[in-house]
């Protein structure tokens, strides 16, 4: 077999085999293949893309090209959950020990922050003593006693994703459905969990801008999750203005314990955000064995949702969830006493008060934008290598749709770089529209996709 | 201005221009763009083609990567002429004597042989003391002077192209009219000629196969002339089966000798090389000088063609071409007594016949399989780093049409490597189709385009 006759192929849009493909994801893979063959097979496929079978053909061999995490020492069905990125999306760290403490193991990996998105392990490593660093064998161990576990995605997890992920980087080969799909869900699937929730964000806040391509992405990844034996179910979720009332690290872990300690109906707590956690504890629910005992078995759809949604809201209520997250964050190493004192986690020197010149309501905001000014004050990274600052972020008091009048507080800035404000400011106001008429607001949730 | 955006740009099928192509050329030819990228825009240029401006761009930009070639000292209209390759192609060692001895100077740079086809630099060579590897002062005395100068291509003569091909050989990105067509026209802009002819190569022995990727070549190329204001004719001529009788180098060197000393109407030349030399001298005639004088003001196209045909014929006939081919060996330091005398070139040490097991008639031969033969009795190299033997080849006694009998030779195989023999012998037996019936054979010029 030769790198350049398959490439040839798939440039005449002829179907490559499983072994073909595990050829180019091996060879590339071991450096037997060089980058600029690979960087032409990518743009091939770019171009003419790749079926169902050629999709799944790819996500596996990458999957299989390091370590397959093996969960079945944990009993029952391991969930997962996985979202595309976006801005002030931390709905992880609510969930996970809501579901945690219905005793549904969930056993995640995640990655960092880049560019306007953030990542769930930049915000758990926020919290003092917190490694997201941890070994397989103590991930196992984490996800069997407490139930759930986040890390940050080891060296060994799907390494072809990695190498082929770099140079798509580089080669504007990112924005392919097969290839994005195929990316995803390998590391999904080399994480070992038997149920998959994607949350597939959708806005100009998201990689997907459009439902209609959102939705392309999530059948492609629910193809992949059937035909790999995995149950993989999709939510269209909004992207269109960050989530929540915060955008940073440690401001985030703040905002989803107060979901947890007030509640999903507190004032305190932004409903957009309380939404989706809701939605996604919910889906992850019934995708667990909750239901599977067969005094179940008589229960309609609706009656399950409604059951699920009890569970998860009594979890919170009850305050069990809380003690989780507690649990959860000293198993990691963390200082579980955030959780009943923000102040011992990592606070910025400066705070800033950003108001608006005129009178109106939010009518949209360039979501992308907000992220990059949270990167700008110092919570984000524009390369890989970048440092992060955890205290550093925005806090949105106002939402689409809200009145806004000249002179009121609209949001704070967090930084340790004083020089970095100005520019943080510039970008955040211009990236907010404003309108003389109040616009009704979108449903946070757009699409919940069951596989059959 | 940022690669990626150009690749993203193409991929996309948007229109770049002037100043982006000029980028990649530049950026990928001192280094600053890697071959990754610019193989990921090789293909991506692959999949969605480049419009004429582009191809354009592309060829100028390569064309000024390196050296321009300035002919101006040489008073009139400079000839060339560029084969696009095949299989015993030695028509420009005719050619060159032939125009020269009318008067036209001819400044032609050529290739080396590689796979199954073969290279004029390498014929020449094979002639002792000549050497192609010259100044480009020395090529344009000798131009001057002599009035015909085939030298190898300096290393500065559009390097962008060379280091270009060398990455779409291996990320199969070599098959598209642009890139051809640019990489082509970029060589010939730079080596100074004003008018050029193109003698594209189509069927089986060649890059084009059809008659119909012929003319989209040639329009793709005549397009590009005319873009940058250099006179370009192209004609569409026959490669399904090789040119001539012979295939190798001092070999052909003595064929293209002969047609100089035998005339076109001998039985002792090949009537389709014949044919071949006959119109693409007629062409150059016709693009020179010749005409130019207003005495021919009158003359019809007809009557022009038919002139043009009567000082061609009248150069071989008058023994002038063949003086002209001594001064022109002499010139680049061959010892120009081979035209005498063929004794005089490498000749091979084993010499054998090849007969067919039955009686029939030559229906179809894969060309390309007879230049892979050649190559493995030592005449042609695989990899550009190969040596070859100047003496290998094949000698073929019969055409396309021709009637074979059992036992009765049809080739001779020279070869200094006698274990090469028996593949090179089932290879050239295999490559031929036999028939039952005699078929009419097709002319040798398929199509002649002049740019109007």
């Amino acid at each position: 077999m030769r790198m350049y006759d398959i490439i040839d192929k798939k440039k005449y849009k002829k179907k490559l085999s499983d072994e073909e493909i595990s050829f180019v994801v091996e060879g590339y893979t071991k450096g037997s293949i060089p980058d600029y063959q690979m960087a032409a097979f990518l743009m091939a496929v770019w171009c003419n893309g790749m079926d169902e079978e050629e999709t799944l053909s790819l996500t596996m061999a990458m999957a299989h090209s390091g370590d397959m995490l093996d969960l079945s020492m944990i009993p029952g069905t391991k969930v997962d959950k996985h979202s595309t990125g976006g801005v002030g999306d931390k709905t992880t760290l609510s969930v996970g020990p809501i579901i945690a403490s219905l005793g549904i193991p969930m056993a995640k990996m995640s990655g960092r922050g880049l560019g306007h998105t953030g990542g769930t392990i930049d915000k758990l490593d926020s919290i003092p003593g917190f490694s997201s660093d941890i070994s397989d064998e103590r991930f196992i161990e984490i996800v069997k006693t407490v139930g759930f576990c986040d890390a940050a995605q080891t060296k060994d997890l799907a390494p072809a994703d990695k190498k082929i992920y770099a140079l798509r980087d580089v080669t504007a080969t990112v924005d392919d459905y097969s290839l994005i799909a195929s990316s995803i869900m390998s590391k999904k699937i080399a994480s070992g969990a038997d149920a998959i929730l994607l949350d597939v964000k959708c806005g100009n806040g998201a990689f997907m801008q459009d439902r209609e391509s959102a939705l392309k992405l999530a059948e492609c990844m629910m193809n992949i999750g059937k035909l790999a034996g995995r149950k993989v179910n999709c939510m269209i979720t909004d992207m269109n203005e960050p989530l929540g009332k915060t955008v940073g690290n440690s401001i985030e872990v703040i905002e989803a314990i107060d979901l947890l300690k007030y509640g999903f109906d507190s004032h305190k707590v932004d409903k957009r955000y309380s939404d989706i956690v809701l939605y996604v504890c919910r889906e992850l629910v019934l995708m667990s064995d909750v239901f599977k005992d067969e005094k179940y078995n008589d229960m309609t759809e609706e009656e399950r949702m409604n059951e699920a949604e009890i569970l998860v809201r009594g979890a919170v209520d009850s305050g069990r969830a809380l003690e989780k997250m507690k649990e959860f964050i000293a198993a990691e190493g963390g200082d579980s006493n955030v959780v009943n004192d923000e102040s011992l986690l990592p606070e910025a020197e400066f705070k800033y008060e950003v108001t608006f010149d005129r009178d109106g309501f939010l009518e949209g905001v360039d979501t992308k934008e907000v992220g990059m000014a949270s990167l700008i004050l110092g919570a984000g990274r524009l390369k890989k290598e970048d440092d992060i600052d955890p205290a550093a972020g925005i806090r949105l008091l106002k939402h689409l749709g809200d009145e806004v009048k000249r002179g009121e507080t609209f949001a704070y800035l967090y930084t340790n770089k004083k020089e970095s404000i100005e520019e943080a400011k510039q970008r955040l106001l211009k990236a907010y529209r404003v309108s003389k008429e109040s616009n009704s607001t979108k449903n946070v949730i757009i699409d919940i996709l069951r596989q059959q």
